[in-house]
C-alpha cells in the first residue's frame, strides 16, 4: 500500500479534472482527497490530490513515466509526485533566539513533523546545546561582512551535502545569498515577526510601539531577493495596548512566531503551498 | 451560458470523483470548482461540484435526467442538482428581538444573500415596522398554550403558499412543532447565543456570567427534535472579563449572533452544508 | 444622584492618585471606577475616574470649580468632567456606503450609544432615505475641486448650528479640511479598511488582494493633518485565504469595518480614549 | 529601592481608594499601578495595587504592620503584600504529556516566569529527561487505587519540605486529594481540554468530535473539590473543521493549552487574579 501525493500547475482547461482523475482510477488508485482551484483572472489552474495504491508494484515510477507521457504532457502541467513514505530532509537555521527552534523540535520528536532534520547550522555557537539534547547535528560558521562569500559556501555545501529540500529560518538573522535563494526557490521558509507588509525589516515590534497599533502579528513567507517580500504562507496577530512595553510585544509576539512557523512548515511538508505571481495558494 | 451545482452523498467507492468529473467533461460542461471529504469511519463519500455549461439547450433537465441514470444510480447517490439562476426562497421567523433580522436584511438589500424572501413572519407585531420598511410582507400570529395548534397550521401554510426552500430563525423564541422540523430536515437555520454544546436553553448569557467563563459564543444549527442539538453550522466567540455585567455580555453577544448567522445563511444558500449523523459537513 | 466621569492627564508626580481620591471623599462622592496609566519613558500620567455623589446640590459646578482650584492647579492638569446625564451630540458624515451607517443608527436606537445624533451629513444625495427611516435630520452638499471652500464652510456651520461634540465619518470618502481638522482634534473618528499601517490611501482590499496577505483588517483612528496616520483607536482582523476574490475581501471586510467603528465610538462615547504623542491610552 | 503589591478584597465602602492611596503616600511610596473593580450586585471591593518605596528601611515589615493597624482594620480587608524581590516557588505535577512542560520550562528558562521551580513531581517516570535537561529535581511516584493515601502522604511532603506556594498540573491526569485542595485553596492551577463549561471530565476531545463542535477550546482554572467546576482563569479556541479527525484537535489543542496555562501561570505569579464566589477578577 503506497499514497501518492501529486501537485499541478497547468494553464486552466477544461477537462483536467476529468483527465486527472480518470489516470488515477485506471492505474488502480484510489482518490484519498482532492483541492484544486482556478485563478480566473490569470487562467490558471492548480490541483493537490492524494491516491492509495494497492502495490508498490505498480509504483511510484510507473505512475510517474505515464503521468508524464498522459496528462501532464496533454496539458502542459508544472507538476510533481511525492511518495508519503519519502520523508523531507529539512535544514534549521538559526541565530541566538531559541523559542522557534524549540518550538519546532518538540512537534518534530513528537511526531508532528513528518521530516528528517539533518542538521542545524547557526552564525553563532549559543544554541549548540539544544541541538546536543535532541541529539542533531550543529554547525556553527559565524557571518561577517568579511567573510560572508565563505559563510554562504559553507552553507551551500552543507545543504548538498545533506541532500537538503527545504530550509527553515527560525528567527536567523542574517541576508540570505542569492545564489541560495535561487537553488531553493520557494523553498526557505522564514518567519518575520509583524503582520506584512506593515513593519518590514528591522525592529518591527520597536516600529509596532511607535505607530500604537492595537494589534501585531507574525508572517511566515518563502524568502524572494525582496527583503520581506516573498509570498506569505501563514500570518496570525494578537491584540496588544497602550499597557504593553516593547519588551511585553516582544513576549507576546514569540507565542505567535512560534505558532504561525509551524503551521507553514506543516503546511509545506504536505505540499499544501503552491506558489504562483508570489502569492500563495494553500490547500486544505 | 449556465452554471450548475451539484451536492453529492453516498457510500464510499474507488471511482466517483473519476466517473462525475468525465460525466460533466462529456456534458460540455466545464468544472469550476470540486470540492470533496470522505468520511474514512462511516465510509461516507460527499463532494460539491460547480460546473459551467455553455448553452441552455443542453440545460438542467437533461443533465437531471442523465445524472440520475449514470453515476447517482450507479452509486447509490443522495443527490441535489442546483441552478444558480433560480434563486431559494426564505423564510424569517422573528420575535421581538431585531438585530439579526435587521443585519441580515442589511445583507439582502446590498446583495449579499442571493435569495428571495417572501415573508417575514412573527409572534409578535413588534417588528412590522422592519418588513414594512424593506417592503416585505409581514404575519403575526401569535403563539400560546392554548392556540399551539392553530399557530402551527398557520405557519405551514404560510410555508406552502410561497413554496419556502428554508427558515432562518432571526431569534425566534418559540419552539418549532415537529411537523415543521420534519418537512423541512435540516432547512431550519437557528441562532443560539452560546457556544454549544455549553448553556444549551433558555439565557445563556446569565448562565455564562454565573459561571465565570472569559469567552462567550454563539453557534448556528439545524433544528432538529432535540433542543439546541443540532447539527452545528457555524460558531465564534468573543473574549469578556469579569467587569462585563450580564447587560454587556447581551450587548456583545448580538455582534457575534449576527455575524454567525449571516455566515451559516450563506453557507446554506450556496449548497455549501451537508449534513451526517447529526454533523455538518461544510465545503469551502 | 449624579454621577461624574473625570479624566486627567499630567505630568507624572508622587500622590494624584491619593490627592484625587482624596478629593473626590471629601465631596461625598463614592468611586465607582477608576483607571490609571503612567507613560514612564515620558513621564506622564492618565486617569479616568467615575464617581457617583448623592445630591445635585453639591452639583457638577461646585465640584468643577473647586477641583480646578485643587488638584487640577497643583499637578498641572490637561483634564474634563463630564456628567453622565448630559448626552455628547454626535454627527455622522457618510458618503455612499451604507453598512456603516445602518450599523452605527441600529446600535443608537437599541440605546447602545448613549448620544444625540442632531443631522447625518453627506456629499452624496444616497443614503437620506436612510436618515428619514430613522428620523434624523439629513444634509446633502456635494464636494467638488471647485466648491471645496464652499463645502468646507457648510460643515462647519452645520457642526456650529448644532453644537456637535464629535464627528464620525462612517466610510466618508473625503478628506477633511483643516481647519475642521484643526477645531475638532480628537474628535473626528474615522474608519480604515486595511490593518493600517499595512495598506494606507485608497484601495486597501485590492492592495491586500495583490500582496497576497492572509489576514485583512480595519482600523479606527483619529483624524490628523496626515492621512490614515493619526492615533489608532481599535483594530481587528479577520483571516481570508487564496479563494476570496476582491469583492469577497471587500464583503468580509464590511463586518469589521462595522464592529471596528462601533467599538472606538462607544470607547470614545464613554470618554475611555486618551491621546498622547499620536498614541491612544484606551482604558477598559 | 523596594517595589510592593497589595492585594485587597473587602465589604465596599466609601472612601477605601483614597484611604489605602494616602496611606501609601504618607509612607513615602510612589504609586505605580491601581487596578480595582466593585462587585455592585454583591457589595464586594476588589483592589490591587503596586507601589514603590524608596529605601528599605521604610521596609516590608514596618508597612505590613501599619497597613493592618491601619486601612485593613478599618474596612475589615482580606488582603495580602507581596514584595517582587520574593520570588514565589511554583511545583509542577506532570504525567506522560509534555508539550505544556516543555512550554513552561522555556518561558522559565527565557526569564518570562518569574518564580523557582523547586522540584517537578510525576505519577509516571517518562519525562525525568526533561527535568534533567533543565536540571531541576524530578521525583516519581506511582499513583494506584491501592497507594492512594501514600501517594498523597509523598505529595504533601514534597509541598512543605520545598515551601512551595504554589501548583501548576501541566497536564497531570489524576486527581488531587481534598486534603492538599484544602491546603492550597486557589492556588493549584489546573489546564483542561476544552472550553469549559463544554466537555468536562475525560476525553473532550473525542466528545468535540462527536458533537461536531467548530470550535475547539482550553480552559485554565483553579483546582476545587467540582471536577473541572473551579474558577476560570482564562480561556482560549481555535477554529476547526470536518476535515480535522481527532488527532488533528488533539494536535491543534496543545497549541492551545500550551498558551492558556501559561497565561494563567503569569496572571498567578503576578498576583493578578483574585477569586469571589467561584469566579475570578483578573486585573491588566
Amino acid at each position: 500500500m503506497s499514497i501518492l501525493t501529486l501537485t499541478i500547475q497547468c494553464p486552466d482547461k477544461k477537462g483536467i479534472i476529468a483527465d486527472v482523475t480518470k489516470f488515477i482510477h485506471s492505474n488502480k488508485g484510489n482518490i484519498l482527497y482532492i483541492d484544486q482551484y482556478v485563478d480566473r483572472e490569470n487562467k490558471a489552474f492548480f490541483m493537490r490530490l492524494e491516491s492509495e495504491f494497492a502495490s508498490k508494484a505498480n509504483g511510484f515510477n510507473t505512475i510517474h513515466l505515464s503521468f508524464e507521457k498522459g496528462p501532464a504532457k496533454k496539458y502542459n502541467m508544472n507538476w510533481s509526485l511525492f511518495q508519503k513514505e519519502q520523508k523531507r530532509r529539512m535544514a534549521l537555521f538559526v541565530s541566538k533566539y531559541d523559542h522557534c527552534l524549540y518550538d519546532l523540535l518538540g512537534r518534530y520528536r513528537s511526531g508532528e513533523l513528518d521530516v528528517e532534520i539533518p542538521f542545524i547550522y547557526s552564525n553563532h555557537p549559543d544554541l549548540e546545546h539544544i541541538a546536543d539534547s535532541f541529539r542533531i547535528q550543529f554547525y556553527h560558521f559565524p557571518v561577517s561582512k568579511s567573510n560572508k562569500i565563505e559563510a554562504d559556501e559553507f552553507q551551500l555545501n552543507l545543504l548538498k551535502k545533506y541532500n537538503i529540500s527545504f530550509i527553515v529560518l527560525a528567527r536567523y538573522m542574517q541576508i540570505i545569498s542569492p545564489k541560495i535563494i535561487n537553488e531553493f526557490t520557494n523553498k526557505i521558509i522564514n518567519i518575520h515577526h509583524s503582520f506584512l507588509p506593515a513593519f518590514p525589516g528591522a525592529k518591527p515590534y520597536h516600529s509596532a510601539f511607535e505607530r500604537g497599533v492595537k494589534i501585531i502579528g507574525a508572517t511566515s513567507h518563502y524568502i524572494t531577493d525582496e527583503l520581506d517580500g516573498g509570498p506569505i504562507i501563514e500570518q496570525d496577530v494578537t491584540h496588544v495596548s497602550h499597557t504593553n512595553s516593547i519588551n511585553q510585544l516582544v513576549i507576546k509576539g514569540r507565542d505567535l512566531e512560534k505558532i504561525v512557523l509551524a503551521r507553514a512548515v506543516k503546511n509545506h511538508i504536505s505540499h499544501k503551498v503552491m506558489v504562483f505571481r508570489n502569492k500563495t495558494i494553500i490547500f486544505s
